[in-house]
């Protein structure tokens, strides 16, 4: 085996231990190349890590079990209620909520945390508004390497205990999210390694997803996978996975990838729906799912052109339909923070649209917990009464009758 | 197979569709017994739900896979860390967290589901301040039945985004938890089915926490198991768990459990260390644990039963060290809430005691996600630093060196 690492772009290669992040011909992100033609035999997942599982697929892991917080093996989850809404036979959430920091970055942060010391580095960063940098520090304390997280000026307070707890330090830096992660592509990187959203081990862990998309579905994939969209790693990792299965010969057909992006920062849309060949940055980004609100996204032209060549699609989706779209998702048992809530808007939209097939299974990410932003929901929830003790055999009586006294709730 | 609810009190059996929650003789909580004598074949977990897993243990939620939003087969985490605070050689966290609401709780909620729909509810209730709640609303999501929680009136109000976008109405009521729970008892019975914290068939969903222990350890269980303890029905389920696994032959010996409570409200500890057999209420519950600050637990009785035929142990933690817990188990990789942390808590209170073997095993059940409650932990978390972009390189030339410049960060 002789593995590479392959620009997405001009295809320059490189040695896969060169310590470089993005091309340095043509500034474009990286993939790992070259694998031997694996296998997959059917298995038990219990038991296995996703680097035991995948070993195969991932074979730079092999030394590092320990670090495994048990990330991957999510359910994809049938939601007979979401069919109608998307007008074709079923719909599945890949539950991604359920990883051990409760967003799909594991997968990638796993993979990427392995790289980082098996190259020797003991200090990792990480640029990122959340998940990500929760994720990162979650590891690195369980690996027992520092963490350094750089996040932009406007973070919430409430971000950072899910990041404090694990031990990393956490710096505000003023200036915009792109800019900081522009700087870290260079910086120290003898001293410190930089596990940002779309470095080529991070995509080596997120393509885990479509292999057990194809596992969980007797590898007959949907016809359709959907993936809210920022920096474009996850969407590079979930089409090389499935490459790679065809490749091995274990599909013997690739999903169509579809590309959501909230309306409000969706610069990769934008550039494909002008036909253009690179994303242009976003002004002023602005969206209630901020998980995904990277104005100047590092794999953006990767992305395009991947979809491209695959006959993928692009679709922005407006806030109103995302929030209506959590509320859905919440209606089959799954809370998904508004990010995640951008692919089953993508779906209504493009169902408006027409364009499933009465036939066709479609898969959405649901990225990441509900509980990472609980303060963004939609207004349509129900109401939240208050009652006295005394009343309260007349209250559960009016609400098994469809109604409430006056002043409880509606 | 002729199931059926008997008495943990005084023995009383009743009818297993009888709409019974608690013994009409002695007013203790009802276990399901009567099971032939199961058998569990080694297998895969992979495309099993639990009730699928475990039908022969859970045969009366055959007809209700659909439900199932793949709760349990969480990972049982070795964490070498936590050897040398223990004492013993290994700890090992059963993660809960990365349920489908993020708690232990959806176990018995989808068994309380399965069992309200096969006698014809389609309105469920339940008590709870949280975990309970959020779990109850997406499973009745799910399930197309109403859902109506009640909370006490003192609920923040970021607790009710996680039951409210299900769909769910809650109602505070004024009065004490254990007040509104008992009054729930007898209530409308015919028309809505309460799923609370101790009803047989939660107690029922519990106990595959610990068929998942025997699997996960080759039906070689730990010396000892914790459990964060407040009403008592999770550990009444691991404690059955662990004797149906024996009954079955499927292990030679059963673990010490050790019921862990907060030591702001502790009434079984309380009751155990004064040798008594029945709990009395706590009149100011107060802790950090508020996921477990049940003052008058429903199941304590029954517990201290369970504990007392069976070798087990009672401790109760002080806040402070359950948020170092807290933090000891972040550096793990596991943020859990502080509920969660009692249990390892528990474990450093006995490993001073020396209670434990060099060569024991010590198994925690993490309960619940520290994104329950992000706005608890403890004080000891690393700075958070601010910088400008000029600056960037300096400071994380800083951080590498182990130090901050002046008014960042340290």
């Amino acid at each position: 085996m002789s593995l590479k690492l392959v620009c997405t772009g001009c295809g320059d290669a490189y040695a896969i231990d060169d310590v470089v992040i993005r091309c340095r011909q043509c500034g474009e992100p990286l993939d790992v190349q070259g694998y031997a033609s694996p296998s997959l035999r059917p298995g038990t997942w219990h038991g296995q890590t996703l680097i035991e599982r995948y070993a195969e697929f991932l074979p730079f892991c092999d030394k590092y079990k320990s670090l495994s917080l048990r990330e991957g093996f999510t359910s994809l989850l049938e939601c007979p209620q979401l069919s109608s809404v998307a007008g074709c036979a079923r719909v599945l959430l890949k539950n991604e909520t359920v990883n051990p920091t409760w967003s799909f970055k594991d997968r990638g942060t796993l993979v990427a945390m392995c790289d980082a010391i098996s190259r020797g580095y003991d200090h990792v960063g990480v640029v990122s508004t959340g998940n990500m940098a929760a994720s990162v520090a979650a590891y690195g304390a369980r690996a027992g390497v520092r963490v350094l997280v750089l996040v932009s000026e406007g973070m919430p307070a409430e971000k950072y205990v899910p990041i404090g707890v694990h031990g990393a330090t956490v710096v505000r830096v003023s200036g915009d999210y792109a800019a900081i992660y522009e700087r870290t592509v260079s910086t120290g990187v003898e001293r410190i390694r930089f596990l940002n959203s779309d470095v080529p081990m991070r995509v080596e862990g997120s393509k885990t997803i479509a292999y057990e998309i194809c596992e969980q579905t007797g590898y007959e994939p949907p016809q359709w996978v959907v993936v809210p969209t920022s920096s474009g790693g996850n969407l590079r990792g979930i089409v090389k996975g499935f490459d790679e299965m065809k490749s091995a010969g274990l599909i013997s057909r690739m999903p169509r990838i579809v590309c959501v992006q909230a309306a409000g920062c969706a610069p990769i849309v934008e550039a494909w729906d002008r036909g253009e060949e690179t994303v242009a940055p976003v002004p002023h980004p602005r969206t209630v799912a901020h998980a995904i609100e990277n104005p100047n996204p590092p794999s953006g032209n990767a992305v395009l052109r991947r979809l491209r060549e695959r006959n993928g699609l692009c679709v922005a989706v407006e806030d109103a339909l995302i929030l209506e779209a959590q509320q859905l998702m919440a209606s089959c048992g799954v809370f998904g923070q508004p990010a995640a809530a951008v692919a089953l808007a993508g779906v209504m939209v493009l169902a408006d649209k027409e364009h499933f097939a009465p036939t066709d299974s479609v898969v959405c990410i649901a990225t990441g917990s509900g509980l990472k932003s609980p303060g963004v929901v939609g207004p349509r929830l129900p109401g939240c009464g208050a009652c006295d003790m005394s009343e309260l055999d007349l209250v559960i009586g009016h609400w098994l009758d469809g109604r409430f006294p006056e002043g409880v709730a509606s």
